[in-house]
């Protein structure tokens, strides 16, 4: 058995990492910390925890193999470093090791990067593009919600060069995504029967996706505008994604699009998380399990892309990746304690 | 006071038309039919209306200075054709009368038109765009929910001919824009926390979409890609528009935000149901009135316009609207019996 | 022209006055006040009430003819014992003047009461049980929403002595009851596909229904069992109620169904904003306006009374029943600016 | 590894038996059949379970260790009849085979029985109250969803001798329990933002009720008023029972409230599935697993017994509790594959 312990347990990413973390067969929850509710059994805090005999403490105190964070951006930073320094392996579960350009970490979270020479050797966790590089890293910097789905719809087409640089991704989220800290925004009476455009003049999520899709294809350069809009559920993203497809880059007409699908199956082929389907996915197929459901197709009157994708943003969206993650670093199983379907309805 | 009946009340547009008929100091509701509940009263069908002492008929025998139809397309034409040709002003809530062009009719909705000279004489009643011909139609064709919100969001930038013809418009609606027949993909466990993109390979409101937006500015000749979502909540649609500003459009920066805005509240400001804002629009902020709240805006790192419309389906987007038509059409005071506030939250 | 203002108007009864008021044909809203955003226009903080052209204050400073408060309570009583003092009709929508025993009010909400002489000139403001004491009062304290559906749907059976005084009241509200301020219990994802009990050792609204089902019957005195639930939905409220009919006070079987149902209507039968139903209710019914649903029924295996009733917590439950105080305290048609129908669905 | 058919798997019910039993360690699943879809293959059907590599058949023709119905009542005895005669272990999802009475079975449910003489033999499968049997049994009738969160909740009231027969369940259910068939009562636009109460006169799940806490204690014959509700959720049910204490049947004061939470977690001390909590619970925390959470108290103004009880409808109030019993009948640990823990928020 494996030890693992949990930085800043309290929030939405770090309950679900201690719930799955449960049934993981290699891997025994040694710690977990929290800024609120340090003494409480997790149970007391969380009921729906208390098989898990343990209590939420103010630091991680014992030596572990791995160590997530579930700190806001900053904070995370600061509780990791000493960590990665001593050569735990860690994976951080917030935005601050994703951007491997510290001007512009600077730029979009309005702070210098506490250590930007760690943001080289970070690896950014996005299992299925990174995976020989998560294997052998020591600090993994676990992709945002919306650019895990987005990246992963787009990257075949990139990879393939059949689109033009001008991207949108028109995102809709479920509202477990701005965590369970109070706002006005997330108020039940706010939220409820509606639905809204945010983060309408630049969402933080941006530069991780623009940063990923350059590596998918040397050269390509993409021009992306990114809108997330809150809707009234708990949890899922959907991604809507559309690009412009080159000249001749596939057949036209209905051809084209199940020479599309081809492509995405070829390029997922050997994916246990990401599922590529024939017809309009839905969020709630994903609702508490790891997968990806990814929709590629193309808009015939326009020879536009259209891929539109599915996952619960705090399992494949934050702590079933980070725990994909895990799985690799430590040698296990890629899909060990992740194998679970998906609630419905 | 004037008469008006609705054919098939037992709808959501009909119901809708009835709650605010009720209500309207000019008119008397005289007859409302129904193709379920015929024989019932209008307050045992749905309790909500018991004020209003009306039978659901099978048809309009009295003679009315309006009929509203809310029945479906192709029903709603045959019901229609005998009283426009009557002369009665009449308002179709269908599709039936939408697109001028009636080969497009057939491919869209697959079967012939059944009168298509009527589609000439017929006036697109989207009220802004259209108000001269609205006064003195006799046959009124109430734009579709989507269509509505996207035109209205779109139209000032093309008249000022300020994007290139590539338009992209995510929508997200309530469910019942999808009316109070039974399917599955309305069953509430089914719809309830999840999201999910729909008719994909192309939605009926598209040629619509397109007609009017050529009608904006000669010559313009967009290519849309249009793709509606479903969200957990009854009421609200929420159009996010996006299209390429061409150079020099507007000025770069902030500068070019506040310009396309002061041009939308020119465009709009004697328009008693459009609201032009300056943030994110909620569709709660238009619940049950007949209000759409416009936000154009810029995506400065792309140049990009990016503009999001807020209304209820059933009011603006059908209901609503087709009374402000009424009022129009029977040279009533444009806002009479539509003054409601948005019930919020 | 009656002159209104609102202390408080940012909460979510605050606001709902505002909505309200803005259509009263008789009223002018002169001034509200705020303890936030205070200097901002109405319909900045509120966009839906854009059409209010009108400033937050600090203070109501304007002579006016009716004062509404929208403060919680010991704010309320403070803000009002002076406008009382002075002589200005004053409805007070906190739990401060609703119980007249100063004791009870400081064992309940925890302090001394600050004025317990107001107490016993206040009158208990649900209109249909005091009508002729809110006519003339100064003051008037506005029923909690829990208990204007419990008395509601209780008091015909009380006054006609049909029951034993052993009653349970399971009550079903939605969050926007809980008000404005954040809380956890309030929080979108905590809420949302939930249900649960709260206040279980005691919720504040008892002791009103208590004290006011005492007045309907002289020597009745009910030993009530009251547990509010949180369900997933903005607003409404449906309170279940039941209790043992004393033997032979009705016929049995389903004739007793009909006496029962036929007392209530008789009981109700002039009320503008009472409705008695014979079959089960929806509190969707009521989304939005004044009325409150009440169906009274036998469960013909235990001969026990059940009555549900629906209602809008923040019209009929708040701000409408303010409203039709007012239109009473100023000699107004009673259902003045409160005739709007639910909206539905 | 035993060998397990599903009959019906297109419900809720079934798909969720489809769910848990692909993550049981000693389960394989052999054959599903539907009275839809036949011939596709279960992840065509039902995307989230596509991991599940079969095709739905019309019929069970092999040989197989245990079999669950999850057909509607009636047609769930034609299939489960002959198997049991032929001995199969059979689990009935459905109301067939719970009452005793065939004449009471044919007063709910308008019916005769097909096979009364099979409702001596089989066994009520509430596993905490019946284990012993339900481990040699044949055929299981499964509870319903609401009987097994009351009578859980009232049993050791009962068993201990603490109360009068006078009973109220006061219960609250997510929409999932009424199943995936289609009507006006669980399409979105009617449930959302919406509660009411249904089966006033009588539901089928009371019988069960009363039959099964007579056998909890000798000579008690409760009298049960049932009053379900539905409520804006998908999956969840909230049961609120009330009933009298007799006096001096616990201390009086909030010692009484200790020694009744004493009492009831002696009750449930060995139980994997009950959880005795000193707080109001949610359903929420029961998501997606088999937990029922029970939470006893006094009212002390009134000295009235109230308890609490959360369970998922479709977990513990179906599948999860049939494969409760398949354990057991399997002579398998009972806890087998149902240890996931719920999915919170």
């Amino acid at each position: 058995m494996k030890k693992a312990a949990i930085i800043n347990v309290t929030g939405y990413s770090g309950i679900e990492l201690a719930r799955i973390l449960h049934r993981h067969p290699d891997i025994e929850l040694t710690q977990v910390t929290g800024r609120s509710a340090v003494g409480q059994k997790l149970g007391e805090a969380f009921p729906h925890l208390s098989d898990i005999d343990m209590e939420i403490e103010a630091e991680v105190t014992e030596s572990v193999d791995v160590v997530f964070s579930a700190l806001p951006q900053t904070a995370s930073a600061e509780a990791l470093i000493p960590l990665v320094e001593q050569g735990v392996k860690s994976i951080d579960i917030s935005a601050d090791f994703r951007l491997k350009d510290a001007t512009e970490y600077e730029d979009w979270y309005g702070v210098a990067h506490p250590k930007a020479q760690l943001l080289e050797e970070s690896v950014y966790g996005l299992t299925e593009l990174n995976r020989s590089d998560v294997r052998s890293a020591t600090l993994v910097a676990n992709p945002g919600c919306y650019p895990t789905g987005a990246i992963l719809a787009l990257a075949p087409a990139v990879r393939e060069g059949l689109i033009h640089e001008d991207i949108i991704i028109d995102a809709k989220s479920g509202v477990s995504g701005a965590g369970r800290g109070l706002s006005l925004n997330t108020h039940f009476s706010e939220v409820n029967e509606n639905v809204s455009a945010y983060s309408v003049s630049g969402h933080r999520h941006l530069p991780e996706i623009t940063q990923e899709l350059r590596r998918v294809r040397g050269g390509f350069d993409p021009k992306i505008t990114f809108l997330p809009h809150l809707i009234p559920m708990t949890r899922g993203i959907l991604d809507s994604c559309y690009a412009t497809l080159k000249d001749g880059a596939i057949a036209s007409g209905p051809e084209g699009i199940k020479e599309l699908r081809a492509l995405y199956e070829s390029f997922y082929r050997d994916e246990p998380f990401v599922q590529v389907v024939g017809s309009s996915p839905m969020t709630k197929h994903t609702l508490g399990n790891n997968n990806c459901v990814i929709y590629p197709t193309v808009d015939l009157r326009t020879n536009r892309l259209m891929v539109v994708s599915c996952l619960d943003n705090l399992v494949k969206g934050a702590a079933g990746q980070a725990i994909q993650n895990m799985n690799l670093m430590l040698g296990l199983e890629e899909t060990e304690g992740l194998e679970q379907l998906a609630l419905y309805p």
